[in-house]
């Protein structure tokens, strides 16, 4: 798996035990994404999917919409201290006639309010953004099949299997085949390259079908689904306040704690259908 | 507990039972962070100690050393539709002689670097950062107070144990007594919140503390750590490599997989002593 792993010696320590021993850790490190040339983020990721990633960042970022909207991608020729090119730029040349980001792009969410920013002024900042609303989706998901995606989501991580310490994302039909499964350091991340990974399919908007995240769904995960058409969004851990006000307004299907037969649905119920 | 948490109705499965039932969420809103008046981020973050916070990114971020290099905290008087304040903007005012942040701080840490970004350059904009090298720090703990820490955060994170949906940080002396414990819907926002209050208590180097994250320790939680002169940092989960990787640059200690008596210790296993 190359650097999506780094190997380490580790003191285990167990009770009164104390051994020395070799751990896997998941690999991190720095993505410059440029458009065009001009820097516009640096994220901290594990390398791999890094494509998908920036075309997953663009689309949720309201940047592109389709694989078509971005003419090449391509690695920088920086290296490092060694000479090896490190492989942490990577550009993209958006085609003709699609508009460049605004530098700071997440600081232009929340401008639509000058001093009284607030949970209201983002949630508008996405409703004008997005491409794809979400809310005419008729699909419809039964309770077991979502009892049955963390199973297959983990099953799938093999980076976690081997390190414990990576966010998994999953996309499922909504009979529960999985599309797409990425994991990384960063929550943000798994969601952008598995997303990224359905834009170059051809599958944006991505109707008729479920997003799962191994953790919690915060505002800014919900705003990603929505970016990319995805009607119902599930979490194995706790939603925020935010999360459940913009997947209400965006007439989401928000489900939180995923556990076995157990959880909660938070908006959008009647696409939850036993 | 006001805004920390919000209610809201939430349709809850478990097999073939079907309740409606009321929620409790962790609260999640935008807080924007100015200097002296000017925009500097936008972060989503839980409301409460919105000071502490802002002082500990502007600590972590290298702006501000002291208590005393902020001469004034105000929230600003915007409000929402309908009239109330916001509470969501601070602007802090730098002491005469502070030099304020350039704008796009995340980006300046990776600008030693032109196309080659890669985890070295990230380690090296650390080091020159850093007020408070941690390498000398002859902090001990052994590692039977190691173990009864995440049981200390557990109990103190009160908005974890009604939402369970909060990140946890806690800062220990080196015999297990709690100095502080702050809960965020963002992991690096509770650190922030965490160092802001002990620089606003002028404890600032964290000289012969534990800190203790509830998750993973990233690359930017190490980070943190080392910004305020912490030197062992704790975490319920996995560290990553780059986290590995600075944590040996910076002479820390980073402990990992930290579960009832065991644990992982990655660097620094000399402060870990029986």
């Amino acid at each position: 798996m190359g650097r999506v792993t780094v190997r380490r010696p580790v003191v285990h320590l167990d009770g009164d035990k104390v051994r020395r021993r070799p751990d896997t850790l998941a690999a991190e490190e720095p993505l410059e994404l440029r458009v065009d040339g001009k820097a516009l983020a640096v994220t901290m990721r594990t390398p791999g999917h890094d494509v998908e990633l920036a075309h997953g960042f663009l689309l949720t970022e309201g940047v592109i919409g389709a694989a078509a909207d971005v003419s090449l991608a391509r690695y920088c020729d920086g290296t490092d201290d060694e000479g090896r090119n490190t492989y942490n730029v990577l550009d993209l040349t958006l085609a003709e006639g699609v508009e460049p980001p605004q530098t700071g792009v997440e600081r232009n969410f929340y401008t639509t309010s000058s001093c009284g920013v607030c949970g209201k002024a983002a949630l508008d900042a996405v409703r004008l953004k997005t491409r794809f609303p979400t809310a005419e989706d008729p699909v419809r998901v039964s309770p077991s099949t979502l009892a049955a995606l963390p199973g297959t989501l983990r099953e799938r991580q093999r980076v976690f299997q081997s390190t414990g310490g990576l966010h998994g994302a999953g996309l499922f039909t909504a009979d529960g085949a999985v599309l797409a499964v990425r994991e990384d350091v960063g929550r943000h991340n798994a969601v952008d390259k598995v997303l990224g990974w359905a834009l170059l399919e051809g599958r944006v908007p991505l109707r008729g079908t479920v997003l799962l995240v191994s953790g919690r769904a915060s505002f800014e995960l919900v705003q990603k689904a929505a970016m990319a058409g995805v009607a119902v969004l599930a979490a194995v851990s706790a939603p925020s306040s935010l999360a459940v006000e913009l997947a209400d307004e965006q007439g989401m299907t928000l489900v939180g704690f995923l556990r076995g037969d157990s959880m909660n649905v938070y908006t959008g119920a009647q696409r939850v259908a036993g």
